[in-house]
Protein backbone atom coordinates (compact mmCIF):
# COMPACT_ATOMS: atom_id res chain seq x y z
CA UNK A 1 0.00 0.00 0.00
CA UNK A 2 0.97 3.20 -0.60
CA UNK A 3 1.99 6.51 2.02
CA UNK A 4 -0.41 8.86 1.68
CA UNK A 5 0.70 12.80 2.79
CA UNK A 6 -1.78 14.96 3.95
CA UNK A 7 -2.65 18.55 2.93
CA UNK A 8 -4.99 21.17 4.31
CA UNK A 9 -6.86 23.92 2.30
CA UNK A 10 -7.94 26.58 3.79
CA UNK A 11 -10.86 28.64 2.45
CA UNK A 12 -12.15 31.72 3.44
CA UNK A 13 -13.94 34.78 1.61
CA UNK A 14 -12.05 37.56 0.25
CA UNK A 15 -12.34 40.69 1.76
CA UNK A 16 -15.25 42.60 1.68
CA UNK A 17 -17.61 39.58 0.48
CA UNK A 18 -20.15 39.63 3.34
CA UNK A 19 -20.55 36.60 5.51
CA UNK A 20 -24.02 36.17 6.42
CA UNK A 21 -23.14 32.80 8.77
CA UNK A 22 -20.56 35.05 10.55
CA UNK A 23 -22.65 37.78 11.13
CA UNK A 24 -25.70 35.75 12.22
CA UNK A 25 -23.64 33.72 14.70
CA UNK A 26 -22.42 37.83 15.77
CA UNK A 27 -25.77 38.42 16.52
CA UNK A 28 -26.91 35.51 18.54
CA UNK A 29 -23.61 35.80 20.91
CA UNK A 30 -24.66 39.36 21.45
CA UNK A 31 -28.20 38.33 22.60
CA UNK A 32 -26.71 35.18 24.48
CA UNK A 33 -24.63 37.79 26.26
CA UNK A 34 -21.22 37.26 24.92
CA UNK A 35 -20.46 41.30 24.20
CA UNK A 36 -16.70 40.91 24.64
CA UNK A 37 -17.08 39.09 20.87
CA UNK A 38 -16.33 42.09 17.92
CA UNK A 39 -16.56 39.77 14.79
CA UNK A 40 -16.79 36.16 13.85
CA UNK A 41 -15.85 35.37 9.69
CA UNK A 42 -16.48 31.57 8.78
CA UNK A 43 -14.27 29.52 6.56
CA UNK A 44 -14.05 26.16 5.61
CA UNK A 45 -11.33 23.25 5.66
CA UNK A 46 -10.23 20.27 3.48
CA UNK A 47 -7.96 17.66 5.01
CA UNK A 48 -6.72 15.88 1.77
CA UNK A 49 -4.56 12.72 1.88
CA UNK A 50 -2.71 12.47 -1.66
CA UNK A 51 -0.45 9.34 -2.60
CA UNK A 52 3.01 10.33 -1.37
CA UNK A 53 4.70 9.14 -4.53
CA UNK A 54 2.35 10.74 -7.07
CA UNK A 55 4.20 13.59 -8.95
CA UNK A 56 4.08 17.37 -8.83
CA UNK A 57 1.94 17.26 -5.25
CA UNK A 58 1.62 20.80 -4.76
CA UNK A 59 0.48 21.42 -8.26
CA UNK A 60 -2.26 19.06 -7.97
CA UNK A 61 -3.84 20.30 -5.08
CA UNK A 62 -3.45 24.15 -6.07
CA UNK A 63 -5.31 23.08 -8.70
CA UNK A 64 -7.75 21.12 -6.89
CA UNK A 65 -8.30 23.90 -4.65
CA UNK A 66 -9.62 26.74 -7.18
CA UNK A 67 -11.15 24.24 -9.64
CA UNK A 68 -13.33 22.29 -7.00
CA UNK A 69 -12.80 23.10 -3.52
CA UNK A 70 -12.85 27.20 -3.46
CA UNK A 71 -14.88 30.09 -6.07
CA UNK A 72 -12.28 32.31 -6.91
CA UNK A 73 -14.80 34.93 -7.44
CA UNK A 74 -15.55 35.42 -3.78
CA UNK A 75 -13.13 33.26 -1.80
CA UNK A 76 -8.99 32.70 -1.24
CA UNK A 77 -7.42 29.45 -0.57
CA UNK A 78 -4.28 28.99 1.55
CA UNK A 79 -2.41 25.34 1.31
CA UNK A 80 -1.12 23.90 4.38
CA UNK A 81 1.48 20.96 4.01
CA UNK A 82 2.37 18.27 7.37
CA UNK B 1 -11.36 52.09 20.91
CA UNK B 2 -10.36 48.65 23.01
CA UNK B 3 -7.79 46.24 21.00
CA UNK B 4 -9.38 42.88 20.13
CA UNK B 5 -7.60 39.56 20.37
CA UNK B 6 -7.88 36.79 17.42
CA UNK B 7 -8.85 33.41 18.20
CA UNK B 8 -9.68 30.79 15.79
CA UNK B 9 -11.72 27.44 16.77
CA UNK B 10 -11.68 24.79 14.07
CA UNK B 11 -14.58 22.23 14.06
CA UNK B 12 -14.22 18.90 12.40
CA UNK B 13 -16.38 15.71 12.49
CA UNK B 14 -15.94 13.12 14.65
CA UNK B 15 -13.85 10.29 13.81
CA UNK B 16 -16.26 7.52 12.10
CA UNK B 17 -18.92 10.53 11.20
CA UNK B 18 -20.18 9.97 7.60
CA UNK B 19 -19.13 13.21 6.00
CA UNK B 20 -20.77 13.57 2.80
CA UNK B 21 -19.76 16.70 1.70
CA UNK B 22 -16.07 14.84 1.66
CA UNK B 23 -17.63 11.43 -0.15
CA UNK B 24 -19.08 14.19 -2.79
CA UNK B 25 -15.70 15.68 -3.33
CA UNK B 26 -13.86 12.36 -3.70
CA UNK B 27 -15.68 11.07 -6.09
CA UNK B 28 -16.02 13.98 -7.99
CA UNK B 29 -12.37 14.57 -8.02
CA UNK B 30 -11.83 10.81 -9.27
CA UNK B 31 -14.01 11.14 -11.96
CA UNK B 32 -12.48 14.48 -12.90
CA UNK B 33 -9.13 12.10 -12.80
CA UNK B 34 -7.58 13.49 -9.67
CA UNK B 35 -6.68 9.34 -8.91
CA UNK B 36 -3.69 10.34 -6.28
CA UNK B 37 -5.86 11.61 -3.98
CA UNK B 38 -7.03 9.03 -1.67
CA UNK B 39 -9.29 10.89 0.61
CA UNK B 40 -11.20 13.98 1.60
CA UNK B 41 -12.57 14.93 5.43
CA UNK B 42 -14.31 18.67 5.48
CA UNK B 43 -14.40 20.78 8.48
CA UNK B 44 -14.77 23.92 9.04
CA UNK B 45 -13.54 27.34 11.16
CA UNK B 46 -14.62 30.53 12.58
CA UNK B 47 -11.96 33.45 12.99
CA UNK B 48 -13.23 35.56 16.44
CA UNK B 49 -12.31 38.86 17.58
CA UNK B 50 -12.67 39.15 21.10
CA UNK B 51 -11.96 42.23 22.88
CA UNK B 52 -8.56 42.33 24.37
CA UNK B 53 -9.12 43.16 27.50
CA UNK B 54 -12.00 40.90 28.45
CA UNK B 55 -11.61 38.81 31.65
CA UNK B 56 -11.91 34.42 31.00
CA UNK B 57 -10.86 35.12 26.92
CA UNK B 58 -10.09 30.96 26.62
CA UNK B 59 -13.27 30.12 28.75
CA UNK B 60 -15.41 32.08 27.06
CA UNK B 61 -14.54 31.10 23.67
CA UNK B 62 -14.85 27.14 24.62
CA UNK B 63 -18.07 27.98 26.18
CA UNK B 64 -19.10 29.46 22.74
CA UNK B 65 -17.45 27.07 20.83
CA UNK B 66 -18.99 24.17 22.14
CA UNK B 67 -23.01 25.64 22.94
CA UNK B 68 -23.29 27.66 19.45
CA UNK B 69 -20.05 26.87 17.12
CA UNK B 70 -20.02 23.23 17.37
CA UNK B 71 -22.25 19.95 17.41
CA UNK B 72 -20.86 18.12 20.38
CA UNK B 73 -22.47 14.81 19.44
CA UNK B 74 -20.57 14.70 16.30
CA UNK B 75 -18.05 17.50 16.54
CA UNK B 76 -14.61 18.19 17.73
CA UNK B 77 -13.26 21.60 17.98
CA UNK B 78 -9.81 22.81 18.48
CA UNK B 79 -9.11 26.66 19.86
CA UNK B 80 -6.00 28.09 18.22
CA UNK B 81 -4.86 31.46 19.74
CA UNK B 82 -3.15 34.00 17.71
Amino acid sequence: MNQTEKKIVFVTLKEGVLDPEGVTIEKALSQMGYSDIKSVRTGKFFEIEIDASASDIDKTINEVSSKLLSNPVIENFEVEGK
